[in-house]
C-alpha cells in the first residue's frame, strides 16, 4: 500500500538547497512517503498566493495526503504552527498567517490542532531559528503522512475559526451586474480569474454563446471596457482575441486567444481589481 | 513490482496549482504510478519544441513508461485526443498537434487510439472546458501506466498516419556539402542541435580532427561564417573558442566551449535557420 | 523496503529534456529508485556553487542515499569521474572538478574511487560525449543506489586526499574581531551567509541580543559598514530592518526583514566579499 502522499509548497524558489533538505527530513522519518511539489515559485512573503494554490489543489489529492506550505515571515515570531484537516480529509501542515484561509472558506476545516515547536521538531535543530520548513513543518508532515495516528496523538487542538483569515472578497449580483474581484492570474498564461463562481454567472441568466459586458476597475477607476463572448474555452474566438469562460474551478475568467490578457491590458490581482459583468441584450447599445 | 512510469510535459510553468492538480488527479486514479516530470518550460502554445522534446527523451525510458504531453492551444476546439504507442513500447497521451510528429519520424508510432473527450474523463468534470490536461490527458495516462489493458480497451484505432504532422526538415549531403536547419538549442548552454546525424557527416568524409566549415543562414541569407574544429567535446577547444561536435542525440552540433552560441552570434531555430557544413581540406583556402 | 534515494543537480536547468533523459536512465537500470532533485538552477558551470549545496544538504538524508552532480565544464577532458562514500554514509558521484570539495572538508569522505568512463557507462552510448550525466554519471549513480555492492565492486580506489579542492577560506577570530567571507546567498531572500560558525561568534564573547559591528569588504575595499542586532531570526527586527541571525546551517548570516539585503546592498558572493564582524560594547562609540 503506497499511498503517503506528502505535497510541498514554499516561496523558496528551486536554485538553493533549502527544498532539498526539506525532502532529506521527510525521507529520512517517513522513507516510504511518496513527495511531490505544489509549487515553490510563490512570490517572497505572498500569502494570499498561497493560500489560493492550496485551494486550487487540495481538492485533486486523495484523502489523507498532507501538504506542507511554508510560506512564513514570520518565522521566529510566536505566529502558531499548525496542521489543519480539510472537510475533504487531506491535511495541511503551515504556519497560521492567513495560508489556510482559501482552503477554510471554500472547502472547509474539520479539526485544527497546534504543533509544539520546543517538541515535535527536527532531533538537534534546536538552534536554527529560520528554517521551520525544514526543522518544523515537513519533519511533522512526513510523520502524519506517514501515519495519521501523529496527527490524531498531537495534543493541542485548537477552535477551527480561530484560524487566521484573509480578507476574501464576496461576489454579488445586482440588478443584473455580477460585482467580483480579480482574485490571482493563470500565470504563464495570463488570464484573469475572478471570484465569481458558474452558479451567480447562471443566475444572471447568462449562458455560453451570450455577449457580456465587462468592466474592470483598478480601486475604483475604470481600466478596462469591452465586450466579450462567453464562450467554452479559448478556441471559440479567433487568435488574438478576448474571451470570457468558465475556468478549471468553475469559476469566471477572462483571457485573450493565444495572448496574455493580464500584460496586454496592465491588470493585476487582489481586492483592488474589481471586475463588473453582465449580459448584453441582443440589440442593445451599451455605451452610455 | 513498480514500474509504471508516469511523465508529464506542459507549457504550464510551475508557478502555480496547474501541474500538482494534474499530479493529484494522476494519484487518485493510479495510487501506485511513479511520476517524473519532462519539462513544464516548453514556451507557450511552442508544440515543435514539445514535439522535439519528447523525441530527445522517450527511447531512455523503459517500455511502458506513459508521457503526458499537454501543450494544447486548441483546448476546446475539435482537435482530436490521442495516445500513441511508440515502436519502443513507451504511450503518448495528447492533443493531436503536432507533438507526435518528431517521435513519428524518428522513433516510430505503432498504434494509435483517440480519447472520447466525453467519456474517458475525470468525473465531475465536464462544466470544465479548458483543462484538458487535468480533466483528459493525465486521467487517462493514469490509468495507463497503471494497467495497459485501459489502453487495449480504448476502442477507436485510428491510422498511425492520420496523426498531425509537422514540417520537418530533411538534411542532404550535395558536392560534398551538408544542408541542414537548427532544430532546437541545449537551452541552459546555447549551442546548436542540429539535424544532421552523425552518420551523413561521415558519409561527407568527415572525421573527429578535421576543421569544417559552417556557414549558417536566415532565410537564406548568411549570418555566421567560420572554420571550426570538428572535436569530441567542449574540452578539444579553449574556453571561448568555437567547436563543432556531435551532441547527445548522435547529431552534428555547434558550441563555443563555456559561452552562449545561440546569444553571442545571434542565432535561432527553426527551418529558417539553415547550416552548411563541409570539410576543409588541408591547404584549402576558403575565401571566395 | 523502498529506500533507494537518488538526487539529482546540475546546472542543465529544466527547460529541455537532458534531466528527464537522466531519469529514464536511472529507472531503466534501476526500477525501484527514488527520484528527487537538489537543483538544476547551478549557474552553468559554477562548480563551487554545486560543491556548497551538496555540503548544504548531504546530511540531511539517509545513509546509503547517492548524489549524482554534473557541473561539468570539462566533460570530455581527462578530469576523473569519481564515487565518494561521506563519513555519514551517503554517496556523491561526480566529475572530480572541486564539486567535493565543501563536503570534504566540513563532512569528511570516507572511500573514493574512480569510474572506468569506458567500462562504467550506459550501453551503445559510446558515439556521445558531451552528456556523461546521462551516459556515465547517473547511470552509475543508479546502479549504487540500487545496491551498495556495485560500489564495492568498483576496482580502483583512489586516496582521499587526491580529490580536487577548492579554495575554502578560513574564518578567524583576531583581538575580539572575527574575520570572515561571505560563502553564498540564500537565493530567494537575498540574505549573506557567512563561513563563520556559531561556535567562533560564541567564541567571541557574543551572544543573541547584542549589537555587532558588521563590515563587508570587496577585495579589501569597505562597501558596508552598520550596526545589526544579533538577532534569533528575521521577525526580530522591523520589517526592511537589518539582522544578524544564524543561519540553518548554523553559521552566521546577514538579512534585511522581508528584503534582500545581497540586493540592496549590492554584495555578492566568494572569497573577494570579506566581513568583518565585532560586538559593541554598551555605551562604545564605534565610529573612528
Amino acid at each position: 500500500m503506497k499511498n503517503k502522499f506528502l505535497v510541498l509548497q514554499t516561496d523558496f524558489g528551486l536554485a538553493d538547497g533549502a527544498v532539498s533538505a526539506m525532502q532529506g527530513v521527510a525521507y529520512s522519518v517517513a522513507p516510504e512517503v511518496t513527495i511531490s511539489h505544489l509549487t515553490h515559485e510563490i512570490q517572497p512573503y505572498n500569502i494570499h498566493d498561497a493560500s489560493y494554490r492550496l485551494f486550487q489543489t487540495v481538492q485533486y489529492w486523495p484523502a489523507g495526503t498532507v501538504f506542507v506550505s511554508v510560506v512564513d515571515p514570520g518565522v521566529g515570531s510566536n505566529r502558531r504552527s499548525i496542521v489543519a484537516k480539510t472537510s475533504a480529509g487531506q491535511y495541511i501542515v503551515t504556519p497560521d498567517n492567513g495560508t489556510l484561509a482559501y482552503v477554510a472558506k471554500y472547502v472547509g476545516l474539520e479539526v485544527v490542532k497546534e504543533i509544539n515547536e520546543e517538541k515535535n521538531r527536527l532531533p538537534h535543530s534546536e538552534e536554527s531559528h529560520t528554517f521551520h520548513g525544514r526543522d518544523v513543518y515537513v519533519y511533522n508532515g512526513a510523520l502524519i503522512a506517514d501515519d495519521e495516528v501523529y496527527f490524531n496523538q498531537l495534543e493541542k487542538e485548537v477552535p477551527v475559526d480561530s484560524v487566521v483569515q484573509l480578507d476574501i472578497s464576496e461576489p454579488h449580483l445586482e440588478e443584473g451586474v455580477i460585482h467580483g474581484v480579480i482574485d490571482i492570474l493563470d500565470i504563464r498564461f495570463g488570464s484573469l480569474w475572478t471570484n465569481i463562481p458558474l452558479d451567480l454567472v447562471k443566475q444572471a441568466g447568462i449562458q455560453a454563446g451570450d455577449t457580456l459586458s465587462v468592466r474592470i476597475y483598478h480601486n475604483g477607476i475604470k481600466h478596462y471596457d469591452n465586450q466579450l463572448l462567453f464562450g467554452h474555452s479559448f478556441a471559440d474566438v479567433p487568435v488574438g482575441e478576448t474571451v470570457a469562460y468558465t475556468n478549471s474551478l468553475i469559476r469566471l475568467a477572462v483571457a485573450i486567444n493565444q495572448q496574455n490578457f493580464s500584460k496586454v491590458y496592465g491588470i493585476g490581482t487582489g481586492n483592488e481589481w474589481q471586475i463588473e459583468v453582465k449580459k448584453v441584450e441582443k440589440g442593445e447599445c451599451t455605451h452610455e
